[in-house]
């Protein structure tokens, strides 16, 4: 994997974002394999499939998100190919289905993923019954890791709860958080090649390419443009996604103490 | 609860959609008390949580959706209010947090949803750490229930591993299929009361109110128009959640077969 | 199924225990194919597979004991063989392995038990790979059903937290919470042919047939000749495992507040 | 912690096991405050956290054991006390109870579970409620430890299923496997330090001071004569339990084919 940047020598930092693309084995055949799971199964699996990679890679400092639930993206620096395999190797011994992970490093986030994904999908189709527990790629090498690695950024919605959840028909709320979601997701990919992640409540997580204030500032304001909803957002960076997060977290309560917009760690 | 019909004779069938909304009392303080909690142990909470109630409200023959994780919203006719009951309790004895449950039934799944809300609302904020384990709401009478209470649409992506997770971008991919679903769920909420959930995958569920084949031909040209992205649809209506469901995921495998749009169970 | 008893006129109730054998499909060969499975991956199936079943059965107001966690024994009565299949079929659709029933019906727990496991037996070897989901014997009628069907026996150590936990190295304190329950478990079996199940702590919960006060005292007295160790139980009888379950908790805490030795809900 | 060895020079390698005891804090008065909790919703919260703690530790390279799973003991060489402090953070912020740990270490494990034990009694009783999250004792310091410290022997029943699942009364078989163990951890805790431990099916894993090849047909010979079950081990030691665990398990797999009774790795 390369890291490719023009003009390093202005940036102070320079992040490196490890993303792991997780793919479930030739999942949709497998739900309607003879006939139709029943609903209530697949929703448990794939919750539980969920919470048990947040286990495995959270406990190595990663964070995984869970976007389609049959597609999951993770946040890996620190993790090697042999912790990739275990973690794959872990869900063959307790699940009915398998998982293939494809494993990229770039400035750009996006980048990244787009290695990974291209990685997977030259092994074959996601509905491929004969591709199963792929693993490809290379993790960044211990000795080209950096403190900067990983910048996370995570964003709530100012009062979400007054003016939201205590007031609207609970899917008026969802709506409005949904369209917030959606905005800034297409947004932070077009303007800033971040990967951004709806985690629950109003919260949203974007790892991100060494955005500074002034793009948050940019974003913040596109959403409340776009779909009026006002965000804030807590930036951290460091040498794995977990460090990372629970600083941007901090900062983020630095923001609702200060009635900010924009708190870096 | 009333149901309002005003040309009942016209309709063949009338739904009756019993609806609860699920919150997490206090969650937002909690995740910050005393400090910002570790990501990873919310993510796994909040999905753990979700698979219990999907095993908890499936194995009474409902259905769960996640929404925001901290506001669930479930269709639950054939639980009464005992089940409700034991649902809470049993969270209650196995988490670090405890439920509000509120109960509502109507022909309109989002009316049926207001009324919910708007109980839970008059207990107190979801914010309100002295409001806790609320249960509000009437469950539909077991001699009022009918075999038309239930319409469950089951929408799918049309090839979406071809076009999509075997092409693009992962991330590419999860933002179309949001914009789909985004697109959606506005659309049958205001022309239908529909409530509709991603639930993986490229699969949406929405609960309806007797929608007929050309409301949902609409649906998807809309959504086709606005975004791009091709859905189909299968629609079942029963007694119960599941059994609906049930037959409208068999309806989805004969539109697969058969090149339509829409196939009624 | 039969139930034979000689003598039903001098008893005031009879029981008719319906037991459900559970056993995991071709397990120990599957533990060590292709090589020997991480033992972390197995301990965490096994034991969550448990609780799946627990909340599965529970759910519909049975017991099930984790045993030898390849093979557990569950109390069904109420359980039709309808709710056996689904349990069956939520299983394959979320772990990697399946399991076999079998259900028989006696007032002896212990009878049951064997009509059980010869039913499966019959059906072929339980490391027979060709031999998975079986589904045999038959729930009780529910027009036979009564509310004396189940007795329940929940027995704890006196004082074990003061005399063992408090006091002895913690793997001590296990051998003689351990001795008692061995010495428990034979006694119940031979003497009132019973089936006694460590659940955890200090606690032993007993399917029994109409054991009475005499019977109870005795075996605690030979429990405490045998090897030194102070039980005492609570007695609960009803329709359900559950409901059975719940009174004799409660029976027991009376023997806790009276310092006395037996209590009959 | 010492580890006092009085003629090391005769050994070819000892053992450092270091140990936890891991204790819910006051769970007894959980259970039945302010009335007796659900049965089903104890024994999955307890199974569900033996289960966390099996992958928490376990993805730590180390084992716990279910015990009397209110009080649960692991091998954790490697695990630090942050490490440590994590695991505990991570069990308050998903479950209702909190957990207390304590470790030590000692060429014999029966030592080290002996100090682990003294350590947390001395910070209050089981049942106090104001003594919660307790964090004492040392890790082995990383500059100490050696390839040598963790022995692990895995014990199975010799043709259990053709014995005994395939031909009794499941309660029989398995009344005859806790026979087994029964005479089986009390020899290898009286002559030899061990803590043996009942995993599932017809499995013991303990936790040995360098026993060698002598020692482990001693115990063999010893339970055959008691209680006429046959048992076989294999045997691995490494630097962390489970490494040591898979070699043993290798070991046991040459058992059968060989048809011996003791194999070390």
């Amino acid at each position: 994997m390369t890291k490719q940047i023009s003009d390093a020598a202005e940036l102070s930092s320079v992040t490196n974002a490890q993303v792991t693309l997780i793919q479930i084995d030739n999942y949709g055949p497998w739900t309607v394999t003879p006939e139709p799971r029943r609903e209530v199964d697949l929703q448990t699996l794939q919750s539980r499939l969920y919470a048990d990679l947040s286990q495995l890679i959270g406990n190595r400092e990663g964070y995984v998100f869970f976007t389609r639930f049959d597609n999951m993206v993770a946040v890996t620096n620190g993790l090697g190919t042999d912790d990739h395999a275990l973690i794959q190797e872990s869900v063959a011994n307790r699940y009915p289905v398998t998982v293939s992970l494809s494993i990229a490093a770039d400035a750009s986030p996006a980048a990244a993923l787009g290695v990974a994904t291209d990685q997977l999908q030259r092994a074959g189709s996601a509905q491929d019954g004969g591709r199963t527990e792929i693993l490809r790629g290379d993790p960044v090498a211990e000795e080209a890791r950096t403190d900067d690695d990983v910048q996370i950024a995570h964003f709530d919605v100012n009062d979400a709860t007054g003016k939201y959840t205590d007031r609207l028909n609970e899917f008026d709320s969802f709506i409005n958080i949904e369209q917030g979601y959606a905005e800034l997701m297409r947004y932070m990919r077009r303007s800033h090649e971040s990967l951004s992640f709806f985690v629950g409540g109003d919260n949203i997580i974007a790892v991100c390419d060494s955005v500074d204030e002034e793009g948050y500032l940019d974003a913040i304001e596109h959403v409340r443009e776009a779909v009026g909803v006002d965000l804030k957002v807590g930036v951290g960076t460091d040498r794995t996604a977990q460090a990372a997060g629970m600083a941007a977290k901090h900062a983020l309560e630095t923001c609702r103490e200060e009635y900010t917009d924009v708190e870096f760690a």
